[in-house]
């Protein structure tokens, strides 16, 4: 093995929260990390080897590239042309690009489910809200039942670019853009996989996490691991996961969503080539933090531990309704009175309603104290302003 | 409570690798950290908050501290006298400036115990290598029996500052400054205590842990926890912990090094006012890190649970012999391998034969299991250079 490998340049694309817990995990192995994004994203308050500029330019990606020996991402909308401009020139780039261009496109990224026979919801493609319309009007075989679900095919994140039509009614409400048109599912429940893949093809899979959202905001309110499901729906998810991988022949951190339908079925709903929300908890809760991992898989070091140390669950702050400005933590006391309770901000100049400001973790002995705990949280732990 | 509590300004005195672990762990939060040192030292490449400066000179601690709002030290050894001047100036300092005073000078520290009637080995102060063998020479009765300890009262580090002699032709070695001499304790096992105490006096304990000394390097080369003695034994190393830190009315983290002797009295060796390479393990191994821990408690929040989650064993990572110059970290991939191996590398310049330059901290379920991992790093892991 090559004793230098930890002296590698490595460059993140996105210095959002993902690109600064990245950071942080590679500051404990004293890894030389710079950080591409705009001035004023959580990592550039942090991160000394901070460069500003746009991670969907391509000569800002290209210039910021060629300065790293391993490059990655914390975010898929980035630009991806850079991006293969720069395997060509010996840059190792994981995610593999052509990769990230099928994940970030909707589309795309169902066609390869279909092809692949991995379980999914059906879906259309259509290029415009025009075609949709028509498809609509023209539906004599009543193909596009109504409830559906309408998703951007580029560029949604957090619950934005996706809406639900319910009736004729809610047409007003349809996006303008590329787009895809998929049946509404009867969720039992949301649950996520975070696995990691290195180039050697070993692969760590991470315990499953379910999901809760918040019914107003459509944002993830908590996840907690392991998820509340038998161990034959454990299995499944982990198959589903360990099967995107291999056919994607991936490198990284790979975050897969899941629908837990009624009627017991796994459907993959979508997957992020990247750390992501749903493993958050693994910082605290797990023998190897989703970040370390994603460093160990770009750099093909042996991977770690996917192994949970306790019930954990990770609520999300976001910034309180009626407060915008600088950061203030309220009813903090109270919780740090819980043990295992681990907090993180992400440094974000201001707050604003439903904005993602940090998260909580805590960990517990069992099911019904990690559920004690997190009511303490939810109830008591508000991000307001000055 | 003060919801702005986490916006308030914080300074670090020296920017060692204490100073950096601690920096990261204030990340988490998104505190606003500053550190004082040398250009070349550990965090300086790492805090983008970084203040050059000596943090031994009266003017550069002065000028650093009037910038904060709390401040903090990762060493003893530093300007006292502007540490008082801050707090006539209403600056926060913890650990207490008369405090440091009496813990950085050995002298006083043991003339501490003796006053307090903790248990500590017998010792004599003398302020010059001359006093020290005149009293050798006129000592009718003896009672400076050889072998005994040598210590520097000020300075003293990492083993430098301490001699050990033996016989009248060990006296060759004498350090010739004020010193304390102490009797040699016949020492059963090294054992540490990791202590805090906010302001409103709660108290936190961790257990207590064990200590392994390099017979070469006088350097601790493995410290595991929990300890491997009776209960008994535990609750009196916690009892004289909590003793001390009571007694000095001390606000911050303290490590308290004990030892047991063989006919089973446990005394205190030295305590430093600050973390402690002996609680590094606490990073992963616990459900507060130490360095977390100082953060509460200097900012008075209620302090976090000390509970250990598992077996740990931090291995300290210094340089090879026969190597200097950028560093490489050799073997890895092996340790890698074992679950719950964890790697924390220092970010100093270059390496130099039995500098400290990371250490590394494996967990386990059993205290076999524990040193089966241990042996692996210690044979497997070398810091050499390029």
């Amino acid at each position: 093995m090559n004793h230098n490998i930890l002296n590698k340049k490595i460059g993140i694309l996105g210095g959002g929260q993902l690109g600064r817990m990245l950071y942080l995990a590679g500051a404990n192995w004293n890894l030389d990390i710079s950080v591409l994004d705009s001035a004023n994203c959580p990592a550039a308050g942090l991160c000394k080897t901070f460069v500003e500029g746009d991670i969907k330019d391509y000569d800002n990606v290209l210039s910021f590239g060629r300065t790293v020996d391993v490059l990655t991402i914390e975010i898929e909308h980035v630009n991806i042309d850079a991006l293969k401009q720069l395997e060509l020139e010996g840059i190792i780039v994981f995610p593999r690009p052509e990769i990230l261009e099928v994940i970030k496109d909707k589309n795309l990224q169902k066609q390869f489910y279909k092809d692949n026979e991995i379980a999914s919801s059906k879906f259309r493609f259509y290029a415009s809200q025009n075609d949709l319309l028509e498809d609509i009007n023209n539906d004599k075989e009543n193909n596009l039942n109504f409830p559906f679900v309408q998703k951007t095919c580029m560029g949604g994140y957090d619950g934005k670019g996706v809406v639900v039509i319910k009736n004729k009614d809610d047409l007003i409400n349809l996006l303008d853009c590329e787009c895809i048109v998929e049946e509404m599912v009867d969720i039992q429940k949301e649950l996520a996989v975070i696995i990691a893949r290195n180039e050697s093809s070993e692969i760590k899979v991470y315990p499953t996490s379910e999901m809760e959202f918040d019914s107003k905001s459509n944002l993830v309110k908590l996840v907690f691991t392991p998820a509340n499901i038998d161990s034959k729906t454990e299995l499944e998810c982990q198959k589903v996961a360990l099967e995107i991988v291999n056919k994607l022949d991936y490198v990284g951190i790979l975050a897969v969503e899941l629908f837990l339908t009624k009627d017991g079925r796994i459907l993959v709903n979508e997957i992020a080539p990247r750390t992501h929300n749903s493993g958050h908890h693994t910082i605290e809760g797990s023998a190897t933090s989703q970040f370390e991992q994603q460093l160990k898989a770009i750099l093909n070091l042996p991977l770690g531990s996917t192994e949970f140390r306790k019930h954990s669950a990770m609520v999300n702050l976001v910034g309180e309704e009626g407060y915008e400005g600088k950061v203030k933590v309220k009813g903090l006391e109270k919780c740090l009175e819980l043990s295992e309770f681990h907090l993180h901000l992400y440094g974000k100049m201001t707050t604003k309603p439903n904005r993602k400001m940090g998260h909580a973790t805590v960990l517990a002995n069992s099911f019904d104290e990690m559920q004690q705990k997190v009511d303490t949280v939810i109830k008591g732990l508000k991000i307001i302003s000055e």
